[in-house]
């Protein structure tokens, strides 16, 4: 799981937060959570699932920590969006801002499988399968065309983790409103701990490589394809 | 200028249309207009440009043939443009449709310099520079991260050619909006005809190939960059 740390209400007014919640009980769970759309709805839903999400039935609060699967967590997780949409919604529609989140949320529970899903702001989500092995969230756009390409679901766990730092640099390149530093996670399947947890700095050695070596890696690429040889003059259908 | 030849109105509505229309009297003018949005807007641009915009001040009816200069002919198209969100403006909105037209402008009139607008629904407009040497209007994001890395001002113009059919290639992958076939045309400096009016059908020959070697290139660019250094159990804030 990758994110970025910006966040912005309107380019004069930027600032760094962390966008990536790790929840881990060694040898139990590892769970993440990651988070795009507007800041102070994903907070509330972390909050919300940090202090426990009401069980309407029984009345008692839930946590990540007392979910026996990643499915009846992913469940949880939609339930406090939802709470947060209860309490807020209304109030940030009246001041025309868009009840606007969605959230990234895998791990592993001990006995289940490791899953990803994505969920949407009315509390619902997917999951990601064989076919479409990863999800983005967010500002998705640029950094797509690199994933659809390179990433499968056999893909090594680490060239994953540098097909997605280099689809966040294309994002980053093209939209100010995403920046570093950049959080990383990396689970492993049944380790039940994080393998990798890690802040990557602007100035990192190896992510200002991978930028450089990716930018001349293109422009190398572009170059090896022949010029179209397509004619002067081809019959079209100018009109005069 | 290239333009792809899909629209819809929703995904089980899809056609072809041609979305660039040029205007050549060979050795006077060359012109041509790209455009992306709302289609009954910008046929209807393109239709009343055809007929002629009257001069409110005139009212004699001036078409692109008729302006003496590509500012004056740009600012035409934008006057299309209102004279069209004057008649269907309103009704548009009552129907809950935008009125969304998008509009790339360019070409040389004798005597003056190649000019490329970008026009907007407002009918006001922008125009390249050196600083930034393309325009692309409508669904720009997947095809945008090529043309930041590897077009400049001073990029030869088939290069630039094979560039925007690689951004071209990267959008239709991503967005079934974005379709073949494709019309290029490419006007060289002080020619006044167009050296190239092409249609690339989806089975061209050079347009497959380019496709299958640049989906081959991002593969193996991707694999000549060492895998990620970020050692098991980097000190993180893990929380439990």
């Amino acid at each position: 799981m990758i994110a970025d740390t910006r966040t912005n209400a309107g380019i004069d007014n930027i600032a760094v937060f962390r966008k990536l919640k790790i929840v881990s009980e060694p040898g139990r769970r590892t769970l993440a959570i990651a988070t795009s759309g507007n800041l102070s709805v994903s907070q509330s839903v972390i909050s919300l699932l940090a202090e426990g999400v009401e069980n309407p039935e029984t009345g008692e609060l839930e946590t990540l920590e007392s979910q026996p699967t990643m499915f009846k967590a992913a469940q949880l997780v939609g339930r406090a969006v939802r709470e947060v949409w209860r309490v807020d919604g209304a109030s940030l529609e009246q001041m025309t801002a868009r009840f606007d989140v969605q959230l990234l949320f895998g791990g592993q529970v001990a006995g289940g499988r490791v899953r990803l899903f994505m969920i949407y702001a009315a509390g619902n989500f997917i999951e990601v399968t064989p076919d479409t092995p990863y999800f983005q969230i967010g500002e998705h756009k640029y950094g797509k065309p690199i994933l659809d390409r390179a990433v499968t679901y056999e893909t090594d766990l680490y060239d994953a983790l540098k097909i997605g730092l280099i689809s966040m640099d294309s994002t980053m390149r093209s939209n100010l409103g995403v920046g570093p530093p950049i959080d990383v996670l990396v689970l492993r399947k049944d380790a039940l701990v994080p393998e990798l947890d890690f802040r990557i700095e602007p100035n990192d050695r190896y992510f200002v490589d991978l930028r450089e070596r990716w930018s001349r890696a293109l422009r190398t690429a572009h170059m090896e394809i022949p010029r179209p040889p397509y004619g002067a003059n081809v019959p079209g259908d100018v009109e005069g």
